[in-house]
């Protein structure tokens, strides 16, 4: 059985390193790599295109908010149109440098406050896949099971991924547990290779409360910030592999 | 006989508005639409795009320096691997745009200090070829006639437009008079219109020193500031057009 | 009677004009001056300064969002203390070059959508009259009457100023009727002057509704963005004085 | 013997971290602060200002080109009012956060490609030295020995410290032997503390020729950007204690 494991690259900027991309490629399948708006650059966006072509991994863009100084991870108040323009072009700019190098862009993952924002918002959502369609139709767009995303996306008819977390722990609607809040987080990269498990066989996790919730996965997103994290994907990987899954897109 | 008119367009920011976009869209046959570095954001982009469409003019890609505050014009001593990543976000972006609402680009126009220092520099002017090249070979580069870039572009196979200026001196070697010099600027739009007609026809110009030299005519550029920048090319298009000339990329 | 007209200048960029600075100057007692954030640049900010001075009027810093792409309007959710800090940073910046050309900086009133959030946010106008605080006591902040700035300042010890705005309707609650209803401007420059003369003699305003409710008023706002605002201002100003007003901050 | 460490600091910027600032600071007696043009924003100044007052060490502004993607370091084209414009927002900028905590801004020191670029350009560095002077004409201004900045500084009555650099090889003609040329780096932290000792008490050092050359040396600069570098001035700092050196500006 497969299963697709996502991370987050190229969000290093001029003389800025983040994350740890080289290593964590090692251990996916998918990459979401950065347009220049909420991190990435030019120069990183073609060394992080050239490094995933090599590994074989499936590429996708990571378009965020116009937000360097905020990472893109803070709320701002764009319009629909903003919102689907700032898409287009990042998602543009990410495109040429994958098929320039003779590979082809596979997804779209929106980053941060884009991300949620559109998860609870229909307009934003529907910019987004428009967005995305009028760029390539066979785009797969990433985000969050039964959010406002998934519903645009299906709507719209364009192909759409069911996102979950590695590591995060879920209520009992089946969404994640605030960061903010006790039981966001999962420790242990055994416990989550086996809810991960859960979530793609039986399409089933249990909530913080205990209960076993219904939840869609159809790709896991895992971080390589740091030596910590690298560690957890590796076990993580392993377990997986150990269970029978093949990590492949 | 044809003689192709381009313009600089999609220059606005934000709040910022820069150019009579509508206006000269009216009198050319193609235009080059600013990327975001220099100047414009994505959603003047998206505009421009689809007026330049609704026009039925040549839409051409227009990247700069990384300097919106000196408006591209700054040299800045960017590496050669810089250029071509900064070409390759910029063109890619913008003809995400282009092809989203059904259209395609057609040609790439280095903005100001990255126009001019390419002119001068091969390695430069390679690294912007290429990174046409790798967006569509059949994308077309415009450049100064004699150029570091029309080298580079024959060279390594890529179409190029040698573009003069309408209004502008050219020096006993065809190449432009600085403006900082006397003799930098031609007054007249019929002066101008006739000076354009020997370019097309004959291949010739008047030099400041009187004498007649040889120069490579394929786009001539116009510009859409101001009022008076309108009026001088309305009445450069109607004695082009007295003289027998189509407008027409 | 005094009246202190403030208007907001030096929002040009690089090569964007915006606004008629040196026009309006001749009509206002108060001037806020943008800081690189929203809109503005180094030396946009010192020949706005400069220009200032030789009109002898009050000199602000008008700090705002750092988001120059949309103009600093859009709401984002930025923490207390980046607030805090985006304002010494901007202030600061200004500061300096008030203080080089042999000025003194008066006041400071937060741009767009920084100054409407403050309005309705304790913590963040706390965090905003604390920066003010931080850089000079004697600093006099601006906002909107009855705001939770007005509240911080007061509880702060920071001289406030109660902005009113010169063509604007007003609720029974007195506050600013919204841009997208009926009523949000209020048509005629000697209607508006009337107004003003009201506000600022009586403290009262008419409404949307026909109720005379109180407002205080300590400094009108006035644009100078194009030659209409400019005629608006001028007969504003000509209808002020002949009530026996003096525009003076 | 007083010498005087200094080090650049604040040069992480939003979800970047660059440099060890809070182990560096042990070891200096004065730091220079990024100013938000090639590193830093305000989060980043006001954290490394309350940093560097609770180390006791003086405080200087660091400020830079306006290209935060090439950390400042590539040569940019701009006119002398820009330089001076430039420095005088950031230095003022700086300022506001260090006299907000109650500390005073003891000097500047230009970044990267504006610090080499006025070195040879006597226009740009009195450009720099009248906005240094504009702002507080106390303030001390680093920079190279025997540059044309150097000279700005003495002809127009500003303090000015001569920089050397603790690892860095010196031609015959006592200047920086260029990064890509042999010889531009000298090993062991001990030679190098012998060096600096040669520079303060007899104003000489040996050049890569092995010819003792005269030099100035009133600051020496030191880097953090990692567990090596520290580990270089931690043994740098020992050395030149027990050769009596006490480290202080």
């Amino acid at each position: 059985m497969k299963i697709d494991l996502n991370s987050d690259l190229g969000e290093s900027f001029g003389a800025y390193k983040l994350g740890m991309d080289s290593e964590i490629l090692k251990f996916v399948s998918s990459v979401n790599i950065a347009c220049g708006f909420h991190a990435g650059d030019p120069m990183v966006m073609d060394r992080t295109v050239e490094m995933a072509l090599e590994n074989n991994v499936k590429i996708g863009a990571h378009p965020g908010m116009p937000d360097l100084m905020g990472f893109g991870r803070r709320i701002m108040n764009i319009t629909e149109e903003e919102a689907r323009n700032y898409v287009v072009y990042q998602v543009g700019a990410l495109k040429a440098f994958v098929e320039g190098r003779g590979g082809r862009l596979n997804h779209v993952k929106p980053h941060g406050a884009l991300y949620n924002m559109a998860a609870k918002d229909a307009k934003l959502s529907e910019a987004i896949v428009g967005a995305v369609k009028s760029i390539d139709p066979e785009l797969i767009l990433f985000g969050l099971p039964n959010s406002e995303t998934e519903k645009a996306a299906a709507a719209m008819g364009l192909k759409f991924k069911n996102e979950v977390f590695a590591d995060r722990g879920y209520t009992d609607e089946g969404v994640l547990v605030p960061r903010s809040q006790p039981g966001a987080f999962v420790k242990g990269a055994e416990t989550c290779a086996d809810r991960i498990a859960a979530m793609i066989q039986q399409g089933e996790v249990e909530s913080i409360s205990g209960k076993i919730v219904k939840i869609k996965a159809d790709t896991v997103c895992v971080h390589g910030d740091n030596d910590e994290a690298l560690s957890f994907v590796s076990t993580l990987k392993d377990r997986l592999e150990n269970l029978g899954f093949i990590i492949s897109a």
